[in-house]
């Protein structure tokens, strides 16, 4: 059977649209915070509602579909076979609950595997990153030019300082030398809307050492169709069920960075 | 004679708001983009542009008042006599290059050294940030509520990875225990509104090692207007006619943070 990846597309498009319509709905409203793994993972009412929402509307007018969500309420998904939506309801939940801006829908649909569509909508920018494999990357229809190559010497790369820190993931003077060269580093705090910077040319990198399906699985699509670079840190291609190193770029940029400085 | 603050206010935000306007008109064209002092110290044809608009308004409009600006296009100024007016035209101007967004005009007003009025203008999101002095600060006339305290494990700092690598500033490992401890940190590479973040709550702190005055003039009046505490990173004042370090910060992160991590 043909999929029809237009209906889809419209759809995930409205779901979208609606849910970022309820999360701005709740600003006025008092959050329940709560933490998972540790004292920085937070999770909130609004995450689980949005997620459920997703999961529900999926459910019912795809009921051969699996979903992946972070916040659980999905499938267990072991394989990547048929079509598989990756959900993360709120991408940012520490920016949306200390400064109710900065965070994400991300939503990636695969298709054995293979990426279809992805979408990073910052709720309160009303900025919709959407994109259908083959046929290019959108900001609220408008497309995004496709990425060309720069240096390090010029590029603007997003690293948080964690990383060049004592942690548990990278040696800290691994990624130092990349801070000193670069023309200058930010750190935003959703990894969904560092992809869409990455797509959109705001950003020129961005690099981060652990990444759950959910946080780059819209960002992975959105990126990969203007021409940019996905890989772990280490220059392969991510795997989409397990956590992994995330290093996006611009063409040209991920080499560079490869071979002077993860390499090295 | 009075001071007419009032006044001077009025024809702040008027200017302001008209300098914005200018700036938004212009990312439809090229941009002239020169270095400064080093190869990431960018300036434009934009920054000087607006940079003389204001002068230029201020001499006509206040003539005995005298203006200290990024580009240089105002007084020579050695004291703090008199009323002042710093201004930075576009602070964040290497991302005004990349982004077209997250930079913002900066502008203090200072009587015989005492920030009278500030003025922070987010000129992509439209958001201008005010304070007159015992007035309280406000965005787009909304009051801004007083800084609240709080820990450093619950507390969200603005802090480039560039201090934590090595740098001629200060030593890598007297803030990366900050970095490791917080909730979590970022860097949007614009200090005047990384200070409006802070007073506006969605930072808890701002650590930077080195700013001119321009860069913290409006911010500084932003800031201690809501309660917070800004000083260079031993916790002294700023001198506001040379470069500073800067440390911003709610009320009681900033003394656990001078105690524990900077004097420790």
């Amino acid at each position: 059977m043909q999929v029809k990846w237009e209906e889809i597309d419209h759809y995930a498009r409205q779901w979208i649209r609606e849910a970022g319509a309820r999360i701005r709905a709740t600003f006025a409203e008092k959050l329940t915070v709560e933490t998972k793994s540790h004292r920085n993972d937070l999770v909130t009412n609004v995450d689980r509602e949005t997620e459920r929402f997703f999961i529900e509307n999926i459910r019912k007018t795809f009921p051969d579909h699996r979903v992946l969500g972070e916040e659980g309420f999905g499938d267990n998904i072991t394989t990547l076979e048929g079509i598989v939506w990756i959900i993360d309801p709120i991408d940012g939940t520490m920016n949306f609950v200390h400064q109710q801006r900065n965070f994400a829908i991300s939503i990636g649909v695969f298709e054995k595997g293979v990426g279809m569509l992805g979408y990073v909508y910052d709720v309160v920018q009303d900025e919709l990153y959407a994109a259908r494999k083959g046929e290019g990357a959108f900001l609220n229809d408008k497309p995004l030019s496709p990425l060309e190559p720069v240096s390090v010497s010029e590029a603007l790369i997003s690293l948080n300082a964690t990383w060049v820190t004592e942690n548990k993931r990278i040696d800290p003077s691994v990624l130092a030398p990349l801070v000193k060269d670069a023309r200058g580093t930010r750190s935003y705090g959703s990894a969904a809307l560092e992809m869409a910077y990455v797509a959109a040319g705001r950003l020129d990198a961005y690099i981060t050492m652990r990444l759950s399906p959910w946080d780059f699985a819209g960002g992975l699509v959105l990126v990969q169709e203007v021409g940019g670079i996905v890989t772990n840190l280490y220059g392969e291609p991510l795997r989409l069920l397990e956590r992994n190193s995330v290093f996006v770029s611009k063409p040209g940029l991920h080499e560079e960075i490869l071979k002077k400085y993860i390499h090295h």
